[in-house]
């Protein structure tokens, strides 16, 4: 099983940027964390970050190829990315929402989510521990015996 | 480490009510596997349903003086319950908001929390698992250095 | 065939509150009045009044188990009651929902209703006869060739 | 005692129009069985059909001169003619406002209603038995001791 | 000079509609009056009425070929009507937009007014005193050297 | 009789002041023009302009006092001032609402009149003339067998 | 294969009303230009004209009986009429929304059509050539092997 | 005279919940003072509290047989209420709205009352001397001789 | 201890203006009443009114040189006035909003206050008595101990 | 004459992303059909996709310097980008929006086009015809006379 | 060339108000720094200051006379004043809006401008140094050449 | 200290687009005299242009390694952007949002900037002349003593 992790706008600044609010670890730090896990749970992981919209839909398109499922944090797309909205429908892998932060206490702009509705699920709030549960979540789901 | 599960209005119907949205399984399997999660983590964890808003304010509010954190899903409270909010905020456990469903990609009503604001973080859409992993996540976070 | 009669908040001061809009009969004589039409049209009926949402909410909860029909006057849970019309919609009987006054001709929070959407039909503003329509409808509607 | 009924735009292709959604008699069919209703109450009658906004506001004005009561189902006119209130309000006959489908279970444009707050009361969502019930309610209502 | 005075829809009632709002005069004998007013200032007034949007439309359609300037009183098609807005665009004739009462002080979907952004100018409150000043102004402007 | 004539800010720059908008005739001229009106009408008039909210309410005041009606032109403060509002509410005397352009065709801001709702009757875009028939209709109404 | 082409309100005026925005040329030029195009495709074309609303439903409902689908500028109706939205969904043939001017790039309350959700499809702004355009495009998607 | 203080849901957790916003005193020396105040004042005041809708409204109903007034502190129930409002209409006591903390300086969904429109009076923010001064007010409202 | 209590537009027409709504009671005799609650309580007390929203502010500027408190009813500026406000903010003493009717039961644009955020405190509908209580509330909010 | 044809983000799926909303046909043959069209026509046509919001403007920026008009399907951007519709007014060509679906029929997100203000005209829900009919109303507009 | 600077409500508090909002430099310091710059430039600086909106009216009206260009900080005003609006669109002098902090950072109610749509410019954010740029920019803009 | 400059997208077309709105300089011109006011100030200007959202995502992360300050005009993203948002507040970086044009006198999806919440300040309006302000406001804002 093969899991593609996309980490959206920003977030190659974590653990520079405003820790109060995005924790204070790195992103490498985090996706050594992520495949640590996906070891643990026996799938195969790779993570991309970038900042460009464009950039995370072409990965997207690439994984229908490859990918069993998607675990993506769209960062500021989140709220206004109609065109990754519709790439995350038209590719239809499992997809699930991550955030670091809880977004819904966060400014009015960012409590909708035009990413939610074609995902199968959404974890927020639990800093670098959403994408663990995230990753764990999305594998036993794919595994219903397991 | 003791924990406690909150379910709000309509839970206890779980298996029996609409399956395509909520899946097949009872409250009863869902707080076994909860519990064998629980004693998994070495927590003591404590489940409880009510379909009457103020039972849950009443029950967070004992929770005050033994638990260690919260896993709550308010069901049709989380999109209009100011007290249960305002209970959640007085309480001041780290509590975890919790969604069979993917909330997000139902009706327009769904998609505010009015509980969201003041819980740490929130899991949505796994159906079952999202409490599994919500009590993970919980007992994890509390113990950071596990 | 039997049908749960659910009169909810402040129904049970009828007669006594404001009578230029709810009418001047008690919540007793109606339900006499319900219970004649019942027996003329020979179904069985069950009429309860509570002003607590919740157990509302444990009575339709119960009805799944003995009842083939369900008259709703949700009063003021009405306009606000997510959890009253997910409990409608889990327990799936067909529901009419009633209103002794004209609920679109009084203030504007009233005239959306959180219940409609999942409730068979709607009677509003014929005083205590909506009640009385209301059963001969459902009853009616459910016995298509009587 | 004499009635009008009024039947709004697209209603002369009851019957053959959207079955699953309006139900599959005709209007001829309705108007025999609420004209047998009409005479089971010993009132007249009268049943007249228009798509034309205007066609029904002659209609109600001549009724104010012969009519004691009007059951109307607007159609598509229910949500935009404030003509056709003024009419209702003008005329200032006892006016019962009846639909065939359950509006407020269908799109947001459905949910308000221009004509409900001058009518005395409205029946929705009992297909062809609307019109039954909205006429045993209007007589019931205009001969309170019978 | 040739004036259309154009009277919407329930105006044919005037006098016996709802006098304490509209006014105890019938549409006659304000048509008496505005022709007296008419017939003062040496011009010549013709007054239709119709329920009809269409054929308020037809008419201003013909005025365009005879009238030098239209009054209307576009009754409930003044919040509505894009049709009729569009007409007397289209005929370009300098148009009074009058009201019998003061449409702002009444219900809120009363206060927009879809006519008069292309109508020269607006008078309401005066009762049917709004008609002839509504004359008076029209041919004064169109005269503004008399 | 005697009537005030109250014109608010920026009014005073009349004939200076986009005259496209607002006509080329200055105040003053306006002024005299009304005056001309006022002694063929019989009536006495008192014109005063002011840029200042509270002078205006103060001129309101005292108008109770001395005044049988008022024709205002509240300018920019339509759109904005309750406490004008309250003013013309309390002082309780027949007011007319005057404005030079047709408001309601104009940006969006200035189609809610917050004084129309306590005045009498309201007359706009008719230019200089708007005031002149203003005058006439109040005066009129005022003295409805002359 | 016969389709009918139906023209809205203020059409008929096409040529003479502000051309600036709608063209140059007269309706009857356009329906030549129409029937020359249908003649050309093999198919049958009729096109009428009316400023009522009644009376274009009138006519979609006839055409259930004769046409195989339907060209509709439905002028101001678009924005405003339920009735015929409803009759489009309700006569069930496939239906192309014309207009001439690009309908998105005038005011706010074009925006909204309440026609298009129940048509096959949508051309704006070419002008005369509009009809042209939805014509071909009808025909050619009603043979798809052509 | 008899007075019954309502306190709402999570007001029992006064002088432990968020005393930075609310204060540090216990809802059981709120009440002594009340008390306290009710004797000088020469009234009986009997103070109860409820997490509970339903109870509350319970209250409310009984204390249509006892009480001459109430003062109530709806806590997160004064945003959401209908069947609350309802209660305190139906009941039709004297009632002042209470709260401790000056709800327009918080959160956007605290500045609607929905409990406000039925009471006489509202007191907001002097934290617990809002209650003091809501006895008094009552209770010299109830005696304006006194 | 010296306290300004101001007061907004119209205030001085209290006891003329609409006594059903603001009291049958003289500004004169409230400030006669505040003067004896005043020295009852050892406190200084000096009024002022204006219908300048610019004297109001003004006369706050001033205060902050030697008030110790203020209570202001706003009138009509409580809904509109940001400079108010921002001088409120500024001056920064404690400050209570008083209202003689309960604003939040009148019209829509009442229920907003732009004061309310910036003050400490709030009292409407108890009449003048609202006065008495602010005075009595700020004064002993100002001695804790007292 | 030469076109540019530019395809917006996730049209490289066509054919293989959602069929039942976008067709069946992938986007080489869409292009291969238009360039048919042109070659008939006589012009010459460009197609490029891309799912990066910065290279869309980047082409347009480019085809001012050789192109005589676009057709353009912005997919998702058409909601969102108020930088495209910048670089489509700065560009200042003759453009067609072009969609495969008939968006207003969609979410309610998707009625709103940021690009259509900016644009000629506009062609959706005819599958792939849309685009051949964009490409001959946008070369039939720019050939008047042909 | 003559500039006018005006300083609107609370601004004469400045250096003692709010000074972490809004720095903590005197009005009259400020006005010193802007006469340096302007003589610096050339210029002659008039800078005048008031807490009401009808005198910022008539200076603007005044300096009509005598000014070439304004800078204006309209405290309060700026987001509620139409009449201030309306003034400076009337007075036609080129007018720079002016904000010591950043306003689009504050209170939703803060966003809106009702004067920036009138001004040539704005500028906010840099404390006192939004005056001296606004100063710099007016006058380079006026003398392009310079 | 050294400063970058970013243009966001389309103005690279400056000079050529709508010279009536964006003015007739070009970019290069601009940069150049930015520049010139780089070195009369003693700092160190770099200036970058993208049409790329992430492009200039990824330019303003790299900046935070060498710049003391940014200028941005972000085009049409101004009004769209969160990831842009976020960005400038993840870099944390002093930063001036600069508009040729006046944007709150444009259409009204120009009024909201989500990026001047994240600035320290704003200039618009003056044409090519609001980057020299915006450099110089920067500058002498981090060279206070200067």
């Amino acid at each position: 099983m093969k899991i593609l992790a996309l980490h959206g706008p920003n977030l190659n600044l974590l653990g520079w940027r405003e820790p109060e609010v995005y924790g204070g670890m790195t992103l490498e730090e985090i996706n050594r964390r992520l495949e640590a896990q996906a070891s643990e749970l026996g799938v195969e992981l790779t993570a991309r970050q970038s900042n460009h919209e464009g950039e995370l839909i072409d990965w997207l398109h690439e994984a229908r190829l490859w990918a069993n499922g998607v675990i993506i944090n769209p960062g500021g797309y989140t709220h206004t990315s109609v065109a990754l909205r519709d790439a995350i429908a038209a590719v239809a892998l499992p997809t699930i929402e991550v955030h670091l932060s809880n977004i819904q206490a966060r400014e009015e702009f960012r409590h909708r989510s035009m990413i939610a509705p074609v995902c199968k699920a959404t974890i927020a709030g639990f800093g670098w521990r959403s994408y663990i549960l995230a990753l764990r979540g999305l594998v036993e789901s794919l595994r219903p015996d397991a």
